[in-house]
């Protein structure tokens, strides 16, 4: 498949850790935006507020006072989806009426005590703190249940309704959905081609070159083949790697480095604190700490709005909802902007001042 | 399961038309909202705006000039995402790196000659011409293509760039993986249960009367028991329907009538134009109109994104994207709401006077 194939004509692509199909249409681009503009996200945020519950120092819903914590801060979210006691709903009455239980846990966790930092903006000592704290989260939460997801909403425009920086975890009782389906898909290839998936596809990239954002010794991230969202991206150790606990010193000290770079990168691309979601997807733990996982391969997901600028974004609505995901510009075209050397933007400048590049 | 069980304890719901899973968090309402405020729809829409490309008259960006339409008008899109005549791309070389052909035809259809009006404003008889339109293009693209998607994104919120009614139809000469899912589950349904899946979902939901919003003698409207959008609706004919031409003169009228209502329902909820994306899934069509398709029964959904407020939205973000789908109130909160007696909007009388109720 040549790019200049891709970048003319509309295509299917495959998504193997979902299964599933993405319209590739890069002629439509084109198009002129005259929809929706979102506001850029505030750039005056104040380093400490005693009314941000987030803040060290204030006081939370529930009345407890934060400690004056220096580095991460991790407390029970004061609003869960999950709480761990929830009765069982009972048996169903018919197929097309069927409940389960969902018992589980919500945490918080603050990367760092001032409000107006970002994670590409901290020292990656600073960074390789959260990384420990993942580690030591899926540890101990996974050691019950079988999945504990952490993710990070960055930014208003993804529903981040706190501009402190900060991540969420959440374990559950059940295996949702989404790692269901990366569960079921890993095993099959495995089986079929007697590699994990994961595992070849980055062995694949690195190679090709094609897709690359920013790599080092033990990390790779690159635009996936099957990427949705613009400037989607896909973080992999180079190494087989079941879980996050699993990674060695030197392996988290080069996470942090790689993050550090990756997101500065894509707050260069529209100069712009760039919104995402984003997550880890390892193999699910509970239980299935005894199995045979070896299909599995750690990483995580970056999912990033943003289309053509700051202010113009992917809207996933019609008939991606109903049909089928569509994107307005194939990875490839997308990579080299996201790969771009890295320039430190004017208006973080003084973060830099005080912490070095 | 009892209502009291479902408004206190988070639990998963199924969803048989996706083969997945919902998770339902009634309790979590009560988190105060400090995320983003979304703008309200723009209340000052000109009549007529002869730059708008969708206007009678207007010039359109492949400088085709547009009749003086006064009902539907349909053109094609001149941005598409799909065209007839893409070439193959050829043989994959790795199971990882697999692309496929796609090709179709997407079409924009004016529903009336005014930008400052909506469905919901318009008269039933104003609709019913919509609702041939859209058999006769069903009937038209179906004839060669497997999947006809009707889809109308309304809002700057869903991605609309555009204020004029209209909704889009893109045909593609594969089936989406949307329909691809509901096509396997209704099969699958029928194969085990032997009934199609949604006539029997519609005859329980009108029984129990616990999740309808509106009906009346052809059709009916839910909050269907696996909602993820808030107040996320299903509408279902009661008769056996396969396909959208399939409908009866008087199944026309009385849909015509039931999606004046529903919209207008909409539109009341939080006095303000609801923004929302709907489309509609028939059995698939092309050489599948040769096949025994009777698992499958004509449905529409609508998909809003408002949560609290005109202006306050639920985000499908971190946990969502990376996980699972998650509600904060259940289906059963939101269907005594949406079903509230039809009242007209003060801002919108002046249409009223125009058209009558
Ligand atoms: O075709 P439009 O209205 O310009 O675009 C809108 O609908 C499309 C189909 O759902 C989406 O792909 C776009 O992201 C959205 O902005
Ligand atoms: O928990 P938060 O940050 O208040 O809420 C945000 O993330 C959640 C998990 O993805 C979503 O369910 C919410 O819609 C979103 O606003």
């Amino acid at each position: 498949l040549t790019n200049s194939y891709t970048a003319k004509h509309q295509h299917l692509r495959y998504n193997p850790l979902r299964d599933s199909w993405v319209l590739v249409s890069a002629h439509r681009m084109k198009r002129p935006w005259k929809g929706q503009v979102e506001k850029p996200p505030e750039e005056n945020i104040p380093r400490h507020d005693p009314n941000n519950p987030l803040c060290p120092l204030s006081t939370r819903a529930n009345g407890e006072v934060n400690p004056e914590y220096d580095s991460t801060f991790l407390f029970d979210n004061d609003f869960p989806a999950l709480q761990p006691d929830a009765p069982d709903p009972g048996s169903n009455y018919h197929p097309l009426f069927q409940a389960k239980a969902a018992r589980g846990i919500c945490k918080v966790m603050c990367f760092h005590p001032w409000s107006d930092i970002t994670l590409p903006l901290m020292q990656p000592g600073e960074i390789r703190k959260v990384i420990d704290k993942w580690a030591e989260l899926i540890e101990e939460l996974g050691s019950t249940y079988p999945w504990v997801q952490i993710f990070e909403n960055r930014g208003a425009m993804m529903g981040c309704s706190n501009p402190h920086p900060h991540c969420q975890i959440w374990a559950s009782s059940f295996l949702p959905n989404e790692p269901a389906l990366a569960e079921r898909c890993q095993r099959e290839y495995l089986r079929k081609h007697g590699e994990a998936m994961l595992l070849r596809y980055a062995r694949m990239e690195a190679q090709a070159q094609e897709r690359v954002v920013v790599e080092n010794e033990h990390w790779l991230v690159v635009v996936p083949y099957w990427a949705t969202w613009p400037f989607q991206t896909l973080l992999l150790p180079r190494r087989h790697v079941l879980r996050f606990p699993d990674l060695t010193s030197q392996e988290r000290d080069s996470l942090a480095s790689i993050m550090k770079r990756l997101l500065t990168k894509y707050d260069n691309l529209f100069e712009v604190s760039f919104p995402y979601s984003m997550g880890w997807h390892g193999a699910p733990t509970g239980t299935h700490l005894e199995e045979d996982m070896n299909h599995w391969q750690l990483h995580a997901h970056y999912y990033p709005p943003l289309l053509r600028s700051a202010t113009v974004r992917k809207f996933m609505v019609g008939y991606e909802m109903l049909a089928q995901e569509q994107r307005d510009l194939t990875p490839e075209q997308v990579s080299p902007a996201a790969a771009e050397p890295l320039k430190i933007m004017d208006h973080y400048d003084y973060h830099f001042e005080q912490y070095g590049p």
